[in-house]
């Protein structure tokens, strides 16, 4: 590992180096599954109807330079994150108040909360929740020792893409480096040792694979299954299909993907409260459902039709463990990342008795203020409505998913625009700045080259009961899983490769400089 | 494995089997790589003027029944077919009666045997040749005993293709199986059991780190490569680039894609006869090239410049071994298949020593008659411009790369407007009549279902020095390297999936019925 100035990576390339490293990165890529369908501006329905065609996914040129010591602190902070988030989970009181906060002015909480609550009346029929979680960060330098560390952008507790993906682009990245496709003249930075191969792959698959093993014997007598409730069309599919690869072939266990438009067509609940799957492509057979894996759900776009909600509280309530279930899924909107992130809250500490663990937490957070009539949003309020100070913060909905952060200068003409009273919808959250960085990313064929932001996503898998025989909850199991690095070009933004604005990466370690 | 009857297989698919079976296979396909570069009929190059889309490489949806037998036939006669082939090429008198008869009217086969004979005059600087053969079959019934055997199509000396993806095919066939893609109806047939696993890729990459091995230290002091000399653009690059990357991970050699129209640009020949290769991405850095594997050459087309056969001489003159040598390449040209099948022929007792080897391989053998002044060659004559004697012969080209072959009632008036000298260009061989089979072919996103027939094609690696310190030749290596199953449309009468007439598959043994 060597520091490395940031006007030498990545190195300019000849036209005959950038076609090398093209050709591979385009060969390799396809031939590995790192791919996506093509959108539809690329490729139109009309063209290619049955949707055979793939392209390479968004991906970097090159690995980007990450400081190690902030690599090593995601990582070796997830298993504390992990226990975080499952005690949120299993503090229904707790979540209730975050709740009670945001369902005026938040339908799709609203809409979730009230999932939970008609379940609860009948009682929940599985005690084991399971998350596939991604904390994402951004490295961050503290302004006075000038020390880097990582700040927390989010925490995903549905939906955490990109793992498939991830394992692939960094094993990309190792492979570039041993046929020479990095010009000689990065050796010193672009070393085998410092290219970090994220397991998140085989990682998460076994995640679902403990789900699966723990939810014990069939009890309907049909075959057990693990369900992938996903978006349609989705054009990520192959991240998510390398997971059900991997638990096919590692943990020989069979997994489905079922539309959620059509949850209510192809499963039911019997008496016993068993998730039942029937594959339209086969209506004699019948799987009774261990796992319910999320990958569509996480957004109001998903709940187009009021059967959408019935098909939430459906699954729900059956036996099947949810992965994530609708109090994990709570636990993850923005409203948590803010209170637990408020200067001086003491909720961190509610559910992670350890001082040690809470503060090394504590130091991943950036001060997120909300726009409430506390003393505190009270102070944000006046931030928030000063250009000046509004430079140093962006605007959040707590609502999950990206694409509606206001930032900096724009934040008090856009508060201008919302009635005052929906304004505790958002919180303000300190800017990360971000150390400058370059690199080159691929996207539908075109090279774009230019000053990008690294968000490292760091992978964790628990499994935890919500009552134990003794009364408290009980964690299962409990790992680090990997990491993504997404990068996206320093003028946009937002993030979220598959939205567009962003592409998957891979960590080159590098000392603090 | 049960026998089963035609009408049986493939079932019919309900539209959601159908939709299932099709989505799992565009989906595995492209995430490992069962893939091929689409047609500029399918994508145009404006629309992807970098060449990033990829789609599904034609593949049949259900592995196509073959006779256990057969199979085994097949895969068992291969090492006898790589000391015929390697003996043959060995023999330079023997090639030369061959050539002499073709020189006049096959100018490739003359192009050829010139380079040979310029390299023959300074000497030969390497004397190991590999060959990496395909050998290719159908399955016919005797006429007689009703029994079935493989009859073969071709035997391949040159750019031998769908290594990479006959391995791909038949572990997708194996997923569908493990995955229910497959009705239950055909649980008797469709058995893990019977669905053999191709190893070629792994196989033929162990064949060219065997001559990278076998070639031994660097002279130059430039490290060691091995380098695919291709066709350039190429729509069949993943299944060149799984043998690359097989070679890179499992025998940690490196390898490198030359263009070979760019050959003289970025080779030189030292004057210790190194073939040093230039990558143009790295004009400071050189390799040793210790194994010439030609996926390119095996046609005129290949060949339009002048400049184009002093690449030949170049590189055959060099210390590189060869896959093939030029004698090799000659070797595979059809007069020879005609030669040794020609009914009470003596030349293959001429290789083979063994008579039990030798009968065989004759086994094998689909009568082959020249069309020459010959006593064979007139009655050969009269039977092709008899119209219903012809209808159970098809007139092949003696030079390789299919597309012109003549069938049946059309090779009497195709004769007629060839001037007669140029008959003997031509050999007539028996059709083989395979037994009728089914399928489903995917291929461009659309699905064509109907009568097909199934070429089997076994690979083989051989190893040898054309002289040993003793005199006579000596085999370093032979080995069977796995197969591939190539269906095409009973219609066509033309394979090579690679120019739109056919499809990947892989075998369902099943008993002789």
């Amino acid at each position: 590992m060597t520091s490395v100035s940031l006007s030498d990576y990545p190195p300019d390339l000849s036209p005959e180096e950038e076609h090398y490293l093209l050709t591979n990165v385009k060969d390799w890529s396809i031939a590995h599954g790192l791919a996506v369908r093509p959108a539809s501006a690329f490729v139109s329905g009309e063209q290619d109807p049955s949707g055979v065609l793939a392209t390479t996914a968004p991906v970097t040129l090159f690995p980007s330079l990450f400081p190690q010591s902030c690599f090593e602190q995601g990582l070796g902070i997830q298993t504390a994150y992990n226990e975080l988030y499952s005690a949120i989970a299993r503090d229904e009181e707790w979540i209730r108040g975050i709740v009670e906060e945001l369902v005026e002015i938040d339908d799709f909480v609203e809409n979730l909360w009230k999932v939970h609550l008609e379940v609860k009346k009948e009682g929940y029929a599985q005690d084991l929740s399971l998350g596939l979680f991604r904390s994402d960060y951004m490295v961050h330098t503290n302004p006075e020792t000038k020390s880097l560390g990582i700040r927390q952008v989010e925490f995903n507790t549905i939906a955490s893409s990109f793992g498939g993906l991830s394992s692939k682009v960094s094993a990309m990245h190792r492979h570039l480096l041993a046929i020479d496709a990095y010009p000689s003249s990065t050796s010193s930075v672009i070393q085998a040792e410092a290219l970090r191969q994220s397991k998140a792959t085989s990682s998460l698959a076994k995640g679902l694979a403990a789900a699966h093993s723990a939810y014990g014997k069939s009890r309907s007598g049909f075959p057990l299954s693990v369900l992938f409730v996903v978006q349609d069309p989705e054009r990520n599919v192959f991240d998510q299909r390398h997971l059900q690869y991997s638990l096919l072939e590692e943990s020989n266990a069979r997994s489905f993907r079922l539309p959620f438009h059509r949850t209510l067509l192809d499963t039911t609940v019997d008496a016993d409260r068993n998730l039942l799957y029937t594959p339209p492509s086969s209506p004699s057979t019948t799987y009774e459902v261990t796992t319910l894996y999320l990958r569509a759900g996480y957004s109001p776009d998903d709940h187009p039709r009021a059967e959408d909600w019935k098909a939430r509280v459906h699954l729900e309530r059956s036996r099947a463990i949810k992965c994530p279930s609708i109090l994990t899924q709570l636990a993850g909107c923005k409203k948590v990342q803010q209170v637990l992130a408020t200067p001086h809250s003491p909720h961190l500490r509610r559910f992670l008795a350890d001082e040690h663990v809470a503060s090394r937490v504590l130091e991943t957070f950036a001060p997120i203020y909300p726009l409430d009539e506390s003393k505190a949003g009270r102070e944000a309020r006046k931030l928030a409505r000063h250009p000046d100070a509004a430079a140093r913060y962006v605007l959040k909905p707590q609502r999950e998913g990206g694409g509606n952060n206001i930032y900096r200068q724009k934040i008090p003409e856009f508060l201008d625009t919302i009635p005052q009273k929906n304004w505790p919808a958002y919180i303000l959250m300190e800017m990360i700045e971000p150390p400058p960085l370059r690199n080159a990313i691929l996207r539908n064929g075109e090279v774009q080259k230019g000053g990008v932001i690294g968000e490292l996503g760091v992978y964790g898998v628990c499994l935890w009961r919500n009552e134990s025989g003794e009364g408290a909850g009980e964690i299962v199991e409990n790992w680090e899983a990997g990491y993504l690095l997404r990068t996206k070009g320093d003028q946009s933004e937002e993030g979220g490769v598959a939205a567009g604005f962003g592409a998957v990466d891979s960590c080159c370690l590098v000392g603090d400089s």
